[in-house]
């Protein structure tokens, strides 16, 4: 038996390959869209690719099962468990299997068998993996979004991210017996999980690629809870808010994206910066700039939006892009092939060119801002030369917060800027200082006179405890 | 003054950017489809690219000065002179300026002068370039396809390639009198042609990049007839058959091609040898082989065609390849950008797959051929057991062959092969042995039992001093 | 924590970094000597490596932990358990601090535990992870060569590469009690191991990268016995020859070898074939041609000896390359960087320059051998025309063979061609026509009239029953 | 006849490539050190490189004829004109031949011929290019430092470089009989100079890579003078300052500088900003960051110096770096390649290792400076709160400065800094701001409070008029 893990690290999303050496028929679990990397290793080992095996319909990226199936012929196995038999929508013409609890995939002596996990979503399918050629039993079990290492699936995006009211509970209800389920397993089982740290498809994952069935029974904390109500307050409790391209994902990989032959291909332009401002200034278009945040705030072109990459990009592009606008993205020339890569991933198949950074040295007309430290600003308050912004999460707002600073979550900051003084400097701030550059670049281009607080409220809390105080008097 | 030269060695065509470095300003001259290396070095140079420079409609590559006044929003400048108001069709988004005889472009300092030199074309312009801060007559003129280094462009292109009766005479007469008005230039005026070395564009290109008026006044055959008609008969003279893809060159170059960014990428696929020989059977479908000779002979999937890269690729793919036909490669995966790139720059955006060579290991049929002295096929001759096959060109053929051989020049060889007989061994020969080659992997794909004639026409002629006694009595 | 895997393919091996993402103190367990990945990875999540850990003296590739060392200022961790306090000799300005059994190395909350487990080597450590964030039990073991997936570490590398006469047995005794010892985990403990399939460490190494503790005591065959002479009897036999380069190895890490920045970097070289023959038939060089079989056949450099890329070349390399000699590849210029770098895993320090394999094609003289079926060999046998060489091992040989054959297996072929007729043609064979291919490629250069016998023995079992019916007679 | 240009932009070096095709006998004109394109076109186009042809005794990068010789087995053809017999002083082992005027080299049918062109250097040798094949005159003249396009190469870096007293004026008298010499050839004659724009080999050349005989007598300010005196005057006037590295590579060209092979290669290294900062304040070590000028300012490990990439870097480090000193690089990981080819083209093998840049967001120490308009530095001189610094040349300074200001030119300041007051901040300025952002770095490292001026005298100027009028006064 051949087994190999393939890991996304810009998405944090894991896939596997498994193969049956004696007759080379390997299948790949949950494949990501780019599928360059299963082709190689399948023409390294001497493979065909002859199954293509989604655990659920992804929220987080492209699926590539029907890449796969168009460009090795390989079959497309999926669940018919759950509501809707499933929910897919496949075109016709590809090639796929409905599966059901316990229906198995034979590669040569190599078996994967599957078995009904809803939960994170009502289809949702892991698949025991058996080494027909040493044992009779499962070596690990490919869980998907099901468990993870040292957490489970969520069961709330179907009704954050895509508005089904009353799934999260419904889901987290399944979730529960999905893992009763589970535990009937030996505890050497491994646990190949979809994901690792850095997805937003759990709260706590792990940074540890692999698990076994008896070391999450002992130490992860969705697996303690032998009450039902119990454990459904513990899983919905505290989830971070989903991303908007959820709903563009869910919606997607229920019939498989295009093609990768049939995207346009973004490519290199060399504008002016006056032209490149237009662009950004348009409504149909974004022009994101991925510079850090320290250069980005000595310079920049008037419209433009900064999303940091590596840092910030992946994250934010996800809550902040549009799929129906045209995106453009400024970047060092050696970064165009990564950055397209991410976007593919997330379906943001409407990238379509790039100006390199060095585009801004010849701009005729920049924009600025400060970064300030929070000492600062308190004493421009103290003279009402300043407004505050906070644009953190509600539950960090409701955590603690500067007395009568204004609350904007970043992903409603551009709807709602309308809401400040258009007269006074902005002060944004966040918890360290990095949401708050994106916010301040929004800002900027609105007009306003911005001021990034440096170091967010991590920083103005040590700097003042006045802070903490007053929230306590107003608690 | 900057000058700087760009050379594309796979279709041996040369560009050149030259800029003012006081204003930035820069212009292309006869840029590639591939800009992305005007963009670097503008990018490094600091340079705003304002002007995409044409000397006439390009036959042999797919020009770049649409993709380029997209990207960077250059106007495009071209020739009005000659027929049809040069013959451009511009699609009406595009900024464009059509420039007569004597009209400049300024570009700060620096000035290019349009000379209307028909001959290859009607419409055919070459630039002077002066560089006014230091001089006021010309340093070097871009002569594009009217004087090449020990060549001039050929005048028969339209004629032949699309068909324009009578056109290469009446060109050759042009070419004659913009010969004439050229001589005038001092001695020291550098010469910066379109092509060098392996362009079909004309007869005799020097693999030496650059001359002079004074040089070639000297040692260019095509400088030294005074006489007209003497003229017209050497130019037109041994002119070597313009490849198939001429044609669509030039109706896509009248109104610029697809931009880049609406092709459809190519990707590799993997699929079974069965799968791939399937494709390759399909009418509508080329898979064509870039292995080595030696190694494609060794085995081959049915239905492929063999066009080795790099030495044979290019020009057989243009003599040879269908635009209206979807094409796949096989190839090693770390040709598939430089194959794409070259396939692109000869418009042939209908390359839609890749397949790596490791495919053809695992395929279940392949189909197998021999290489065989002339000594050996003519002992089969004798016994009957052999019909030849001579693939070379007509001229080639009407200077010596084999006789009793059978002649179908290889461009005609897909539509022809049923004048062979089915029943027995084709010995296929050409010249030296590669063009017998893709013959070969042609007529083992109709079912014929092929052998490749060792070393071709040189090597029998060498071993077998009787062609040549047999040459002279048919003579 | 954070636990990555980092897998080297052509060497089979497995190496881990694990971390504090709290402190971003970080380890890597059995680092190879190419650092590069490690070092990206740290920057990407910002940690800083602190330890270098060895599980024991390795003797397949060199060990990185001294290029860790000098490069980031590491820590080396090694064992000072069994003879010799271990064996390894630092060098003095090395960092480093030896392990006693149950000694641990703390990165912020995670810590390493060292566990002697003696038999692949004296000194072997395997190191249990602890994140004593969440648990206070190991989630898994780094094994080294204790432990892998289907098998354990072989014992008998020291007597066999080495030359320690009675460690093997020795080894065998140590390995059945460590096993012991190891059963106690419990059953969801992770393995780690230090190898994957491909390795010559041990005799049937899975492809899958982990496994766990009671999914080994399951099905792993060398958990299986309970009575010790049983287990070495198991363990001792059919252990594939250890390559040649072993030794070396095992040298080199006891000390820690020439950091990479003092190695000379090879360079392509442009000789003509005459100047590349003299240097291949020097006794203190060795040119070797990674082209395939195929190609080589049709045409080699006199002197130089055919190790085909990649299926062939670590491998033999391992068995037949002389550290003492300067060493010359012909290769594809993009295969340089990878075959370098297999080189430096292996400590071949010795490599000295590359040449294009297109130099072959301008060479004034060339070797080729045929390659022929065994029926064709068979015929000319009964001619005497032909004597019969079998390259394969002594115990593949002592299983079955061709009657009458000669047996050299190929890491002797080298010093013992002379035992050849030099007057009759060699038909080599060894098991399927791989090992063959190499020794032809050995033989022509010493004079020999070369026949590679297609398909090897398998495929002459398969053609002439006679033969297994002659062994029977022989038996 | 086969001529191919190189060009190594970050040197602004050219070297050329000819051969006879129908030999494939080639020679490299002035190579530089790395070779790798020359074997690359001289493997894609089938040439053996038998001749590797020195111009003269290169000042400003190291000559790569040694390397060729070595790696392609090509005869070494140099100067023994002038005095010393050329002054080569080359290694027995290597295959030479010294050549006086007239002297030819011939590659089939295509010949080279020296000619003594002394000047910029006594035994400076041009090369006349005949293609024997259709001509019996020279097509042009590979130049070497003798004529660039524009200019001619300056005489006073043997003076000024290597300390050789009188030799400049006796320089300017050879190359004013040189050129005399060099005007009888036809105007049409190409120039091939060993130079472009950028160079300091020459005080004028222009961005144009190649002119002829006829544009240069009439436009070459240097081919005008009819007089020696003014000649001699016009041509010693205005020189550039040489870099300091000059010396070093005159005397490593003599003899051929150490093979590549032997060169110790530079790595990735990952130690803390402490770490990093012991090593920069090591007398013996120099640590230089490549960053941006606005970055390094933000924040810098302490030790380092500020020498930006690419646009200061190559000039600056060829006059500030220590080829007796160990050097790191802190650069982006995707720059290390570069970085490591352009030292090494400054004969820099001191180079041993690199930093990544993020190693600095973690640093526990960093220094920072501002950047202030004259403005505000002129506010802080009327309270006497700073001290005003001008680093730029001596000739800038002497046509006009800052009054009271204090004047040590940048490649001075490393030694002379002691002659700043410790105590007061220092304002430093250049000509526009880039090399006082060098100064800064090295400023803060030595412990002052640095302010760099923005935008240099250039902006000084405008922003007081002051400044004028006193210098008026002064004069």
């Amino acid at each position: 038996m051949y087994l190999h893990h393939f890991y996304e690290t810009s998405l944090a999303q894991a896939s596997y390959m498994v193969a049956c050496q004696a007759t080379g028929e390997a299948a790949v679990i949950d494949p990501a869209r780019n599928i360059e990397g299963y082709l190689k290793t399948a023409r390294e080992q001497g493979f065909q690719i002859v199954a293509a095996v989604e655990t659920h319909i992804h929220a987080d990226f492209v699926s590539g099962v029907t890449e796969l199936a168009r460009r090795t012929g390989a079959t497309i196995y999926h669940s018919i468990e759950g509501v809707d038999n499933g929910g897919y929508e496949w075109s016709s013409d590809l090639p796929v299997k409905g599966l059901r609890d316990q229906d198995t995939i034979q590669l040569g002596k190599v078996q994967l068998r599957a078995v009904h996990t809803p939960g994170h979503t009502p289809e949702h399918m892991a698949y025991e993996l058996i080494d027909g050629a040493v044992a009779d039993r499962p070596m690990g079990i490919f869980t998907g979004d099901f468990v993870f290492v040292g957490d489970v699936g969520r069961p709330d995006l179907l009704e954050k991210a895509v508005g089904v009211v009353g799934s999260a509970e419904e889901g987290a209800r399944q979730m529960f017996s999905s893992i009763h389920r589970f535990k009937k397993y030996a505890d050497y089982v491994q646990i190949w999980p979809g994901h690792g740290s850095g997805s937003a498809c759990g709260k706590a994952l792990g940074a540890v690629p692999t698990s076994t069935v008896g070391y999450e029974r002992l130490f992860n904390p969705a697996f303690q809870p032998t009450e039902e109500t119990a454990f459904i307050n513990l899983l919905l409790d505290g989830q971070p808010e989903p991303p908007a391209y959820f709903a563009k994902m869910k919606e997607v990989n229920k019939t498989g994206m295009t093609p990768l032959q049939k995207v346009p291909s973004p490519v290199e332009m060399q504008l002016t910066g006056d032209e490149i401002a237009e662009l950004a200034q348009d409504n149909q278009t974004m022009v994101i700039d991925t510079r850090r945040i320290q250069t980005f705030a000595t310079g920049s072109i008037p419209g433009t939006i900064n999303l940091p990459y590596p840092d910030m990009f992946t994250e934010w592009l996800g809550r902040l892009a549009d799929y129906e606008k045209t995106i453009y993205l400024i970047a060092e020339p050696h970064q165009f092939a990564p950055l397209r890569k991410i976007m593919l991933g997330m379906g943001m198949d409407n990238l379509k060119g790039f100006f390199a950074t060095s585009v801004i040295d010849s701009a005729s007309k920049k924009l600025t801002y400060d970064t300030q430290s929070p000492s600062v600003v308190d004493k421009k308050r103290e003279h009402d030369d300043v407004q505050v912004l906070d644009v953190r999460y509600i539950d960090e707002w409701d955590e603690a917060h500067i007395p009568n600073a204004k609350h904007i979550p970043l992903p409603k900051l551009a709807e709602r800027a309308d809401e400040l003084n258009p007269k006074k400097p902005v002060a944004v701030h966040c918890r360290s200082g990095k949401r708050s550059a994106i916010a301040s670049s929004m800002l900027i281009n609105q007009g306003f006179d911005v001021i990034n607080v440096e170091g967010g409220f991590i920083n103005w809390e040590q700097q003042n405890l006045e802070t903490t105080k007053d929230k306590i008097k107003e608690g």
